[in-house]
């Protein structure tokens, strides 16, 4: 595995590898992998001739008073996990060399941003289509992975991938869990003890709103109240949003009659976790 | 030459010619070609191996009043223009394919993009950036050449270029004139006889602020001056801004001890018509 910081060098073995006509698969993460992470990089693996994986925690995602500078870090045991996996190259580029002092470029997305997380963190899809437009520029690869744990920012990729007309393919893959049903993440590692266990709320509302649908319901009020009676009842949680959202727009619907997207997110302690589950059509 | 009107087909194309390690070469413009289009492909031919051409009247960089509308157009003979000069592919995608009903990505710069034109045209150079970002995806060249006639374009797209890290190079070529020193321009046509006439006093303008650095003046705001009172003259000339700034910042200087941008627009009847100079510090 080759290991590359500079953002040109990266670039130069991107021009490389496409005028070779090799298919380039590309994992963008910020580190302290995890096995959803991971599950995500075999997806990946499976698919293309050479793996590129990218460990950034982007600063222009984050809001001023969130946790950039706490978010966890450790790139050798990435680099570690990394390799494990057949990654062929961890792109690990300083910020320095990806927002030099007069940077002044953004990619916006103006409709699927607004909602959900776009509410609470008003500035992080901007964050997140500038640096993924950047990281495409720079490793382009033939697809890249995301996870459907971020499932708003999935829908905000692939709206501006095809608006500007990356020559990319996005894949989404599954949502890894823990045993007790919590979504992988590496936020949960600022759960305290209390705080990991009552997190679970969080998809046991989600698969009760599954059951419920299964069983017939289809007016969202009731089902988005299930998730806030399963979040009320903990001592530690707060209830960020629950919504459930047409998948083509990202607006809310009071009736489920097509495919839904049902969107958690919730505080336990400092740490804002995020889940959600997709209902289709073809299961109503 | 081959015309490709299909964003897909295109695309298709390109990524073949990037697989084959093939230079391509690629101008973009809104068609009605003149000497100064010409001289661009020109340039752009001698140096790739593939040259491609784009005609696209892009809505998203006109303002609500402005000229879209009336904005000039003529494909066939664009296609007579660009075969003559040894064009590969001609690219005219149609509005609805470049667009999408529910489109709602924009790339935007938020600094060299505020003053001049940006001052006037708010909304102007987001459309610029959007759709040279989406064309570049498109058509993946390994170089694309502007025009310095639009001066501050240039230095926003290559800004964009950096920031977001596109595997292009941008090459500016110099202004093209009419015998009377009008810089060559698509707009000219909507100038009567009389306009036509008096609008040569913007170079004039330009032309004696150098006149009068060669001599020592180094002061703003003498040669500023120097250009109102040479529109004011005319009869059917009003000026928009007259303006000497940093060619790094675009910002205003008082002293001229640097490299500057000398920038004018001018409306002569319904034509608002941009010119400029740069002025390097070694002329001083």
């Amino acid at each position: 595995m080759r290991l590359v910081h500079g953002v040109k060098e990266m670039q130069t073995i991107s021009r490389g590898l496409r005028e070779g006509g090799r298919k380039v698969g590309f994992v963008p993460t910020m580190g302290y992998l995890h096995d959803g992470h991971l599950s995500l990089i075999r997806l990946a693996r499976g698919m293309c001739d050479t793996l590129v994986v990218s460990v950034f925690v982007n600063p222009t995602q984050f809001g001023p008073s969130e946790d950039f500078a706490r978010y966890p870090r450790d790139l050798e045991r990435d680099k570690r996990l990394c390799e494990s996996e057949g990654t062929d190259i961890l792109f690990a580029p300083e910020t320095s060399d990806m927002y030099p002092e007069d940077f002044s470029t953004y990619v916006v997305e103006e409709k699927l941003s607004l909602p959900l997380c776009g509410r609470s963190r008003p500035t992080h899809f901007r964050g997140v289509t500038t640096v993924v437009a950047k990281l495409f520029n720079i490793v382009q690869p033939t697809f890249a992975v995301f996870g459907q744990k971020d499932a708003q920012q999935a829908f905000v990729i692939k709206r501006m991938v095809r608006d500007l007309n990356f020559d990319v393919e996005i894949i989404v893959a599954p949502i890894v869990r823990e045993k007790d049903g919590l979504a992988m993440s590496s936020r949960n590692r600022y759960l305290s003890p209390k705080e990991r266990k009552e997190a679970t709320a969080i998809f046991r509302a989600l698969s009760r709103v599954r059951q419920m649908v299964q069983e017939g319901e289809r007016r969202a009020l009731p089902l988005i109240k299930v998730i806030r009676d399963e979040i009320v009842r903990t001592e530690t949680g707060q209830l960020d949003y629950a919504e459930i959202v047409d998948t083509k727009t990202l607006s809310p619907v009071e009736v489920i009659d097509d495919d839904v997207l049902v969107a958690v997110a919730a505080w336990f302690g400092d740490a804002r976790l995020i889940d959600n589950i997709i209902i289709r059509k073809d299961e109503l």
